[in-house]
């Protein structure tokens, strides 16, 4: 069995092709390189370009090296036609991610909830003649998160942030139920759902319905200096209305790990806001060896002709 | 029955008045002010003067309003018969305390596990242009906590921070037992319980036994790299050796809510070290009414003649 291999830097795709010979030692794993059109059964992909994909028409199955496949559907959408037809497009289930995405919610819950930004911010403004004072930190009662998308990683966000004691309210499309945490599906429960929070996390997948979702509309509809924290991708983000509402102190503060343009370029304006916290794209990273384990996993549940997960709907786009 | 009430701010005393009345209708609350001699059965206090005690011999309990009581029996010893013989001194027992303590270690791990400190250190450094590159995270079954000191916060604060899957130990005088943290007793196991730790959270109460553990010959039993966050009482701290082990890199960064001197002077060297995050000693705050609710059901305990817990022992000085 042949397994392709894409991976965007160099410096780490022979890392992955050891985990992926490791995990399928029966395999023959290589590395893609342009002009390679020879034959493959199984392709494992992290950003590949359109040639990639000329002539694969008798892949068994694609899968992708993350939770989002919205890079891929984009090519497609661009150069209909680039994506093999009738091959099932594999993205990553959980694999070491949730728990990534609920470390990194936490913190995120924590540092507003405590204040934590605004001490950090005083010091850097006065230094030894910052004043000595608490700020009163905001009530966990009131202080309602809401949770955008409920996939295997908003569910975990969720239920993580809610076992902490905190108020937690979860959306998606269609309707979740989740311990402890107050669910809303659709559009026409949109307006309930983000009603007063204090905190809102995104985890949707970007599809056409949900890119621009955070925009003034539903800023206006959070606590007055509320908080954002967007960990799904870029394009979900209006910015320009972002920069509004915290001009307008309508938010307090963002915490922004994905964004329209990565890497963000130096001159964008975020990188001179202080309420605005910057992280590279990290708040889950892929994790070389779960992910070789789960993809070889599902190649074994495949070839013995059953089911597996994560088969993306090309058409909902998630 | 009258209760004599002692706060350090002035601006809060009414608040503390109100709440404690309110706990304790039947009763007769009053702020204590110099010269004020008159009866009283219940003393209720936070950094009082010396001055407080004169002719206080009918108390019948004296109710601090914190977990540590290390300032008042400073002053004991300092002037010895200051404080009225055989009343019993009583500390809060958690009253919001313990779950505040939580937050706080819960935020300061996941912040050096994920190493958000050094994206946000490279951000102050670079601006736009920092590099847009992953740092490693940490990984977490290597990423062992101690906490020091387990009594109700410190046994809070391990719990929770195991129930985040964190590899946690705990240790304190005399043998405790918590679920899912592997405890370590006295002195002869204090190196056992230090052995290759990343992260020591200290919770321990203030006495002689205690001050300057934080020192060189502690850091040196850490992993290399470690963290440190000192949450009890800054006389813990031998500051000059945490300054030495951050310019050799022994430990990799500190979180400081206490000092040797609060407010921290201006001119102090930690203000210009970036490793090391300060804040103003508000790690638990005593939040007023159920600390009132807890002192007005001990009253009732005592005026029925009950036991109740949280009365220091004053040889020991917890």
């Amino acid at each position: 069995m042949k397994i392709l291999l894409h991976t965007p830097h160099a410096e780490d795709a022979p890392a992955w092709v050891a985990s992926l010979q490791s995990a399928q030692p029966s395999a023959h794993v290589r590395l893609w390189s342009p002009g390679d059109t020879a034959d493959a059964d199984y392709a494992v992909l992290w950003r590949p370009p359109a040639e990639l994909f000329a002539r694969r028409g008798k892949l068994r199955a694609m899968f992708v090296l993350g939770a989002g496949v919205d890079a891929l559907l984009a090519l497609e959408r661009r150069e209909p036609g680039t994506l093999p037809a009738g091959v099932p497009l594999v993205r990553l289930e959980d694999a070491g991610m949730a728990e990534q995405m609920a470390q990194y919610a936490i913190h995120a819950a924590l540092r507003y909830l405590r204040r934590f930004d605004e001490y950090d911010l005083v010091r850097r403004e006065h230094g030894g003649d910052a004043p000595w004072r608490t700020l009163e930190p905001h009530p966990r009662e009131s202080f309602h998160i809401g949770v955008l998308g409920l996939g295997m990683l908003g569910a975990h966000v969720a239920k993580s942030l809610a076992s902490l004691g905190f108020s937690v309210r979860g959306y998606s499309r269609g309707m979740k139920t989740i311990e402890g945490v107050d669910t809303f599906a659709g559009a026409s429960q949109l307006p309930a759902f983000l009603d007063g929070l204090k905190l809102v996390v995104n985890l949707l997948p970007s599809t056409p319905d949900t890119d621009g979702i955070l925009n003034r509309d539903l800023f206006a509809r959070l606590a007055h200096g509320a908080y954002l924290v967007n960990l799904a991708r870029g394009a979900h983000l209006v910015e320009a209305d972002l920069i509004d509402a915290l001009d307008a102190g309508r938010l307090a503060a963002a915490t922004l790990d994905v964004f329209a343009q990565e890497p963000l370029p130096p001159e964008h304006p975020f990188w001179r806001m202080p309420r605005v916290t910057i992280t590279p794209h990290i708040s889950a990273l892929t994790l070389r060896d779960p992910a070789a384990r789960q993809i070889a996993r599902k190649i074994e549940a495949l070839e013995r002709g059953e089911a597996i997960g994560g088969i993306v709907d090309i058409r909902r786009g998630y």
